[in-house]
């Protein structure tokens, strides 16, 4: 990702302080902050106030977290885990990336522990930006293909994307915007839609903000939009995120994906999903089984942003002591969905495809 | 409308004071005001600066407005007309009222005008309650027949409604609303599931006002969160207004009921729009044919709402100079519209049911 022209991670090692750096994504889009984390606390903070988000970053975070513990105290790895897992208790990455770092330390004798902790950390970071890397380089050649089909007839390929699921959400290039960053360096005159993602607004302050910071042409909307913007042929491919994926292809996204998927299929415009292998939960029989998580009602009736004298500032939406109710993510039936895009190549979204790509060898790519 | 344990409508003419009596719109749900026109220019800006909005109160205030004018000078009629016409240059209703004024009063002499020009508003008002009190009607006999088929397995009949189609938006009782009232009425259990209607809230900060006023049970989501609702079996019908409705039953109304529309249809779920006969336009023979208004970025990019302080501010939620698009209407096609509540009755939105609802009489109902 280019900040102001210099390529920047959202999470690295700085070997010259030993502290690990991140974007502190809730100062966003108006103010660009790095952070230092020099303790597990400071990366559980990170976390759990989402100065850091996005499933494959926050793995990635608690992998350095680790790390961060175990310089202090080689002693403390189980205490270390459960702090760490109880940051967020539903992000599935989270899990993931705790259970590998946990198989592959606890083996360890306690000196070795805090420089393989690191080593593993470091690698995790850099396996994110190669699977985010190869999930781009499929997406663009999907986007190529549309675009061929487009051009004779229009001057710019119209792409609307729900959220952030952006190298803001990983460690860099993202998942469903990687696919974009690689389109243009292929010279395809990308236009993104993107949905301002209440209630948090995610669209609004992070995707236009990492867009517009890689000089890509973009336009924010309100969710309520991408339905009028589709039956009257402004949009030529749907591409978002996942938070979960079954083994029925059915997907858990940011709440409102599901609304986009349902307008895309009336309108037949191509709706894709891109994720890391890592999101796919084969253990569950279809979206129907994953619990939504019920986020607090200050989200929806109150509002972040920035006043006129620039201070960030939040606003109430609604009449005092308004019942809410804030449901995190929907699912998306597979019935809608297009294609699913990944590390390992696109796949159909059922049971067959995603069985034969759990046996595809990673190295297939 | 109940508004702390009195009844109260959106506009009347204050006859002690001889002027023109709205609540300021602009200052819900924090603050309730009423303010009063005296001129022309008062009523003017009432309707622009959207202290009345909502297409049948537009248009009622408009002929007061008429009225305050030839008070002072019976002989400005014409450009009187223009200058109302101006305030919305897009409302339908506007357009429907001030032509009716035009007609009526374009044969009086002058010295009669003025009396005949508050005769013409007030019973324009009156008119206006009487049609959506039986829109109302209609739409209760509709959920009582719906909540019969449901109160052997759930406690509540639960509403979606989209926007403001309210008292608020109509002299007394809505249009969406009105049905809620009557059915409350009659002892049905409703809950009532309201959009916060991005970009302007209407639903937010006007419609969970309103039903806060009436003690009718609600809940404020998102507008993204409605389709995971009707998957979870939460909404057992959407009740929506229309702006303009044209001869084959498509319906233009507040951006994002299209999206509602889909998932209504795609989880089974019954979705209505209440409408007066007068937002029908029988001369366009589909909802293709309706420009659709392109509103101010700025309602996308600042969100208005009240500090901690308790003061009145607008917060900046994305990139300094972020491209915006903000269309105020999408269209949804009459296939996906279960039925149109007119003061006339129920009809099929299609153009047969619809042209033989306009020889039905409205004594009929």
């Amino acid at each position: 990702m280019l900040i102001a022209g210099k390529h920047l991670q959202t999470i690295w090692f700085d070997e010259s302080s030993e502290s690990v750096k991140i974007i502190d994504q809730t100062r966003l889009p108006h103010t660009l902050e790095i952070v230092s984390l020099v303790s597990l606390a400071d990366a559980a903070t990170a976390i759990s106030a989402m100065q850091v988000r996005g499933a494959p970053l926050i793995g990635v975070t608690a992998a350095y977290g680790l790390y961060l513990a175990l310089r202090e105290d080689p002693t403390v790895l189980e205490q270390s885990l459960q702090q760490l897992a109880a940051t967020r208790p539903t992000a599935i990455n989270l899990r993931w990336a705790l259970e590998r770092c946990q198989r592959h330390l606890q083996t360890l004798s306690p000196e070795n522990r805090a420089a393989e902790a690191l080593a593993l950390a470091r690698s995790m970071e850099r396996e994110d930006i190669d699977v985010c890397s190869a999930i781009g380089d499929h997406s663009a050649e999907l986007l190529d293909e549309l675009w061929q089909t487009k051009k004779s007839t229009q001057d710019r390929l119209n792409v609307l994307t729900h959220c952030n699921a952006g190298a803001l959400a990983t460690v860099d290039w993202g998942t469903a915007l990687a696919g974009i960053y690689k389109a243009v360096n292929r010279d395809i005159p990308i236009h993104v839609w993107v949905d301002e993602t209440r209630p948090r607004n995610q669209g609004a302050a992070l995707t236009c903000w990492e867009l517009g910071q890689q000089d890509i042409a973009h336009t924010l909307i309100v969710d309520n939009a991408g339905g009028h913007l589709m039956r009257q042929g402004l949009v030529d491919v749907c591409l978002v995120g996942s938070d979960r994926t079954t083994s029925n292809g059915d997907v858990c996204n940011k709440i409102g994906t599901y609304l986009k998927a349902l307008a895309a299929h009336d309108n037949r415009v191509p709706f894709y999903v891109a994720l890391p292998m890592s999101t796919i939960d084969y253990s569950l029989a279809s979206g129907d089984a994953i619990p939504i998580e019920e986020r607090a009602g200050a989200e929806v009736s109150h509002v972040h942003g920035r006043n006129a004298e620039g201070v960030h500032t939040a606003v109430s939406i609604a009449p005092v002591g308004t019942a809410v109710s804030n449901p995190g993510f929907d699912v998306t039936p597979a019935r809608l969905i297009s294609g699913l895009i990944t590390e390992r190549g696109v796949c159909a979204a059922n049971s067959e495809a995603l069985a034969a790509l759990r046996l595809t060898s990673s190295n297939a790519t």
